[in-house]
């Protein structure tokens, strides 16, 4: 894939965040890379979405060092390529304010498993991090943001490809996937369970989670080598 | 009826679901049946609903087998046949992820009639399923989901005609009608009735199931020979 | 007025009831009074609301006969009928099972007034009516809705000019005003009032009904002698 | 800044209201400031969005008589002059009943920080005014609705600047900012936020606020010398 192929899908891509409702004024970003050329586009900070053209991209290298682009890159920026750097299997990301998932993250709950609906997307609960500790803040805040993901990831040993987002304690969610198109239909997806499972834990507080064996049969119908959903 | 007209119809009410606000992405489907030839129309798998013509339906007979269609038939396909196999007298199947139905499923509660609202289209609570076991789960998954609604229904003595959808566990709701147009409106109601129960359960805890004679005097004044709503 | 100048304004009232998030199909209906011919006009039951035409208005009078149309009535009518002969200072009517209102009536619970949006337009708490009996239900049932309409203001000393509005016990609002379009306006306030009622009561289960004070200065700047709000 | 495109500013960011979602019929309003000239222009009373011209709108001094317009202001002028007269940083102030951000000052509760979302425009939590006193509500009321605004900020010891809206008891919010558009933009985000922490405490009734260092970083990489959000 060229470059260029590569500005015109994360372009088209951030102006979807606003056509699927996740995104208020300039809330979201999303991001692809070129593993081959080890570069990552992603969307200028502070541009109204309609604005976006292929070429208003900004490009950067695997160290978020500016490479091409007349505009300034997303202020979380780092945090992209920290999780591109340690999640090596992934190809795109996508940061939101969405709000129902927005509302998980500053809950400071992880987002279990209820139903199918997750299974299908998400191979398991949703995790959030951890708070993050002042140092960590008043450092280099974006890339800290990141580490905490990935220490989230290694802590409970979890696939990034078989569970594509994390909520961001007291923030705020992050979604990926293997195209920027493909991490906002994963972002579409967890707003969509965060809604869910926030009215079904209201009306059973002690919904348990769902059955092993049907979370298997969801995930595995739609992914991997026995997947028999779609054409 | 022609089959062609049943294709016609069959694809006019998937491509009803997003207008209703039934689905994301492509998690919804109906179906429809001619009893005469004993032949399933349903939606292809994973297509998108404004991509859907007639021609792209899937026909199928009662045992399940594909009989006409180029695309792959719904992968819900097994459990519309096993519900058209036991419902006689039902026309049309959909099936969605609405939101508000789906959280009452992961909640595992059965949608109690507390109004009028339910009572003109369902006749008492919409029930839900028990919990699907392993076994079930892991041979003929999308058959067995339809067994385990036809159990549902021969346990409580529910009619089917009077009762149109039920709220399958840990996954979403199927309803039907007498057609596929009218699946749909049922699944329409559904959900929001799936809406205004949980508020209605918010706002008080112990919110009592309707009056029987009220639950009579709605259902009876829109169905069956002595109805008097509409023209 | 002449009754064809009614006829139009009670079909573009109904007409504005999807526009206003009212309804669900066809589950909403306005009428309106010609009081010196003690004529009432009201939707045909069960048409949808953009196939509705001045001239397919059904006309009937206050014993509930109809005088005049080729569609049969809503048949909510006989409810409209008496609230037009017992609350005679109204000039429209309009019932609905719009979602939040109708959470409110199946949960059986008043509509206390928290906040000035309400003040403004329904100077106090919006009634629920008791259940209805069993008799009531199997009789004249949509002239007993009336009539516990009725018993529910003569109880509790209410104006219906004061308060324009009701709920019925497990089932939906009614709301009124001086003219269609009036009734329409107050049934979207009801809506509103009674989703952030749910919501402050979600945030603070114990929040006080307002101060009298602050439900007299809202209620009087825009109603009555002494009101300033407005040209 | 001539007044006549004040004027316009003060038009249009009155029509983004109900493009936001802000508003039900006329219940909100924006004003916006020529400090040189000591001039307010505000919104005239009752006055559908639609119908809004530039001039339309109404010009009152500070001491909130009309100077200019051939319609009446606004009912809450005064609270707005009120807020200009103590704020003296301010440009533009924003009344609505916005359903969340109400339900929040329906129930009498501070919008507590919960996250980013608030952070990144509010730097802290959001105050709700103490319930007013009878003499309050029955003398100058909408000036003393402005003076209880202001008693709150000055107890509170809080920067108009950094914490641009405020709830008011048992009424609904007053947003505001360095002009008209920017008073709407804090209209927005304070709605959302509104939203979301109403969310998280129904997910986790004891979510704390969150970490002051997370709410410096944010709101310092928005405002203030060392901001580095956007171009």
């Amino acid at each position: 894939m060229t470059l260029s192929k590569l500005k015109q899908e994360v372009c088209e891509a951030n102006k979807a965040l606003p056509k699927h409702g996740l995104v208020t004024f300039t809330w979201g970003n999303v991001s692809g890379i070129d593993r081959e050329q080890g570069l990552v586009v992603i969307k200028p900070s502070g541009v109204a979405y309609e604005d976006l053209t292929p070429e208003s991209m900004v490009v950067v290298n695997l160290d978020g060092e500016v490479v091409e682009g007349e505009l300034k890159q997303s202020s979380d920026t780092p945090t992209h390529v920290c999780l591109y750097n340690h999640f090596e299997s992934i190809g795109g990301i996508v940061h939101t304010h969405s709000p129902n998932a927005t509302s998980w993250a500053q809950a400071g709950k992880e987002l279990i498993a209820l139903g199918t609906t997750q299974a299908d997307y998400f191979y398991g609960d949703v995790p959030c991090t951890r708070a993050m500790t002042n140092e960590e803040i008043e450092t280099a805040y974006e890339r800290e943001t990141g580490l905490v993901i990935v220490e989230t990831f290694t802590k409970r040993n979890l696939d990034p490809v078989a569970m594509p987002g994390v909520l961001v304690h007291s923030h705020a969610p992050f979604a990926w996937g293997t195209s920027p198109e493909d991490a906002v239909h994963n972002a579409v997806v967890l707003e969509e369970c965060a809604k869910m499972a926030m009215q079904s834990l209201q009306l059973n507080a002690g919904a348990p989670r769902m059955n092993q064996a049907l979370l298997d049969k969801h995930y595995l119908r739609k992914h991997g080598k026995n997947a028999y959903y779609g054409q």
